[in-house]
């Protein structure tokens, strides 16, 4: 690659990449389907097809793009594959793709406003018309983070800042004999992030309380109440509760407006896990479902998930935000800068560099529309339905929660269903290998009341009913070949 | 746009629209330099360009790259432009857009091994490949974040874990009178973000000592020891040593091995902050002026600075991947997978999602091959001293610091140089702003010693020659006219 100055590649040659890179993503996506979604590797073939040592001299481009035909596209689990119903299932969709494709070239690092003006205008806009789309109130100030995992640690160390009186920020919480332990408060259907950000926090992971859910697995409130009256009967100081909308294993939702009442009436931060969920609230009908949402202190709605948005789109709305600036703003003489009244993202948490992540859902949501991106929502949880149905009224089936959104626990039966409880789970396991072993889908599982629960969570926009009716058939028939 | 089924675009149009964002790209790279590095807009501007509603039906994709070319990308701070000389400047080069493109299309989400092989065992390749090129011993097993703030909070967590008698995972760090206040020591020169992830992880800010540095910026071993003693004396606990390999300010490097001397006798981690300067160490010559990094427990490094990758894309390596583990490991029944000896990423931090961030590192490494980004790194470092020898040598400015690498902190001397300091300082914020005002250069100032001091940092991948001779010039020009 030798060439006169040492810059960036001759401009001829990159435009001829990124056309092939644009037929790389476009075959890719039209062609999914002919790759299992579970690649057929194992630990250590790719690593050991990779060189141990980087070349000392340049490649050419065509090159890479060969390798990465070869050797990377087919080895990743497809989650771009109409097929993977796993976790919950994400959608790199086209003009997601497009925009982080234009994020790229920019290059920008919006810190702050002046490090990126349209960065910065276009994320508050683009959170704006998310919150309005979920119907929050216009009070809620919202900003992208790469994670949700991030958005509830930046929540939580806001809430953590808001009790004032102990100084956290300056003083820190170790050595301090006059401090009480501080406690956490969710459900025992919670996301394991919220006990990773009390890890990190310092609140540690015995003060995370795991409040027991009822039986369609919602944070039971008077046992909530319960945990509170113990702590503060012990000397504990409640610093949040963290509700869910949408929880990882059953997409169950809280009581918020219960909850909501408790937080108000004890003075307690309010957090909404909603990362999930929070993409279906843009349809009346689901937006019905989660209740008192709004008077959260802090939400975190990830359109990386389930509104069509490639990672990483993590949004976190706040009612005010000057309590992420009190709790993090500490602006170092290289970073000042003097334009009056506009936001630098820096200050909202302990993140310095911003991607431009605000493009990419511009685009999706310019390109589908509300009402656009409101039918996808609405497909995908009648095709949870429809599974939902088809596996309620087989007598081999059994759902193990309601289906509220576009999530479906189920259980097959073993033909002798008074069968002990390990052999029923040994039975699903089994059978849940052999489905992900057949290629076009790959489902995961969660653990319900102590048993395997298999699961299928319906979220990629190229999921459609012939996807699901297969999934139904090859569900239906791996049982009759095991019985 | 209207369609049967309500899925992604329909190929053709992707297609079509992929191949228009290429040209877009390759249009942008091309002719950067028509536009001034700082757009002329004004705060709200582009908000009041948005509507304050989204649209209810989807767009045709070229509108909205029409938009993105009228609105967007004027209105950015062109960090891809030659001319951007601010802060540290960054380049998404040509492989990398490359790469950030294909890891939209494929949209993994590498938490587990399971999750996407190939992107998991790519990361870890990639960032040994890096781990070789800046001379780093074996042990080091590296991961990739979205930033150095991330990087250095979950270096400082596992150092807050290794001190194992305190529990702090279980237990946190409040209402524990039997707990010492934990210190962690870094130089006045020290980036913002180490303080930030002290507030995050509960240490406190006034709990972060800010060792005095040298005349040449550099952390003094004396006044380390002397606080170090200090706080031992009062029974604080020392948690973590931060050297700086590069800072922000003057790119300055901390005398390493005498801090690794101390952290091995008085058996406290040391976190490595290499961000900036990390990337230089490829070079034997620059790794020279860097030595005792290898012996730090942690070291981060950002190739999204000044290895020509886009951001985000901070690597993390530690000596003791297991110490991530043990700090940050919890894997719910929903995430359980049973391939023996793989890295699953999620347990090496606090965020559960993982982007493809190895994807664009790869492509820069093998396009460019290590020989090549010598020669951008040794190109960059002798225009800065092109520049600071111009500086040394006229008697209108004077250095402010030394330029061990690509960074060049200066002052104008007003005509009347016994004249008082903030008559100094006024005189060169003056002749900085009239110098962005220009258009084809963005510097930013910092503060040395209580003093107003402007900065050059060379970075960017298609900066050249004949940019910074004509920066010189500017500046030249520009203030014979204010004398």
């Amino acid at each position: 690659m030798a060439r006169d100055l040492p810059r960036d590649l001759p401009g001829d040659e990159l435009r001829a990449a990124l056309h092939r890179t644009a037929d790389l993503i476009a075959d890719y996506l039209e062609g999914v389907e002919r790759y299992s979604v579970l690649p057929s590797v194992s630990p250590g073939d790719v690593g050991r097809a990779l060189p141990a040592a980087p070349p000392a001299e340049g490649e050419p481009l065509d090159r890479l793009l060969d390798d990465y035909q070869r050797l990377i596209e087919p080895n990743v689990t497809h989650w771009n594959h109409p097929g993977f119903l796993a976790y919950f299932a994400i959608s790199g969709s086209g003009p997601g793709i497009l925009g982080e494709a234009l994020a790229a070239g920019l290059n920008v690092n919006a810190m702050l406003w002046r490090t990126s003006p349209a960065a910065v205008e276009l994320e508050e806009r683009v959170c704006d018309w998310l919150r309005q789309m979920i119907d929050l109130p216009p009070a809620f100030h919202g900003h992208i983070n790469d994670t949700a995992s991030s958005s509830s640690l930046v929540a939580l160390a806001a809430a953590r800042h808001r009790l004032e009186d102990l100084e956290v920020r300056a003083k820190g919480l170790a050595g301090r004999p006059e401090l009480p332990p501080l406690t956490i408060y969710c459900s025992d259907q919670a996301h394991s992030s919220i006990d990773k950000a009390c890890i990190v926090l310092g609140i540690g992971q015995e003060n995370v309380r795991r409040v027991a859910s009822d039986e369609a697995f919602r944070m039971s409130v008077p046992a909530l109440e319960e945990a509170l009256a113990r702590d503060r009967a012990a000397g504990k100081r409640p610093m949040a509760i963290v509700a869910t909308a949408g929880t990882t294993s059953t997409t169950s939702v809280d009581p918020v407006p219960e909850i909501a009442d408790l937080c108000a009436r004890e003075g307690i931060w309010l957090h909404v896990d909603a990362a999930y969920a929070g993409s279906a609230a843009i349809c009346p009908e689901y937006r019905a479902l989660m209740p008192g949402i709004e008077r959260a202190d802090s939400i975190v709605v990830n359109p990386h998930k389930w509104l069509f948005t490639p990672v990483d789109c993590s949004v976190l709305w706040v009612q005010d935000p000057g309590q992420l600036r009190s709790a993090f703003s500490l602006v170092p003489d290289y970073l000042r800068t003097d334009e009056p009244g506009v936001t630098n993202l820096m200050d909202l948490g302990f993140q310095l560099g911003r991607r431009f992540r605000s493009l990419k859902l511009w685009m999706v949501i310019r390109a589908f529309g509300v009402e656009g991106l409101r039918e996808r929502i609405r497909e995908h949880c009648a095709l949870a339905r429809w599974l939902a149905e088809r596996i309620g009224e087989d007598p081999g089936f059994e759902l193990a929660a309601p289906v509220p959104f576009s999530a479906v626990c189920f259980r097959a039966l073993p033909p002798d269903t008074a069968g002990i409880p390990e052999e029923q789970d040994r039975f699903n396991e089994s059978l849940l290998s052999r489905v992900n072993a057949a290629g076009p889908f790959f489902l995961s599982a969660t653990t319900l009341r102590g048993r395997y629960t298999p699961r299928v969570a319906i979220g990629n926009i190229r999921t459609g009913r012939e996807h699901v009716e297969a999934l139904w058939k090859l569900l239906h028939a791996e049982r009759e070949r095991a019985v």
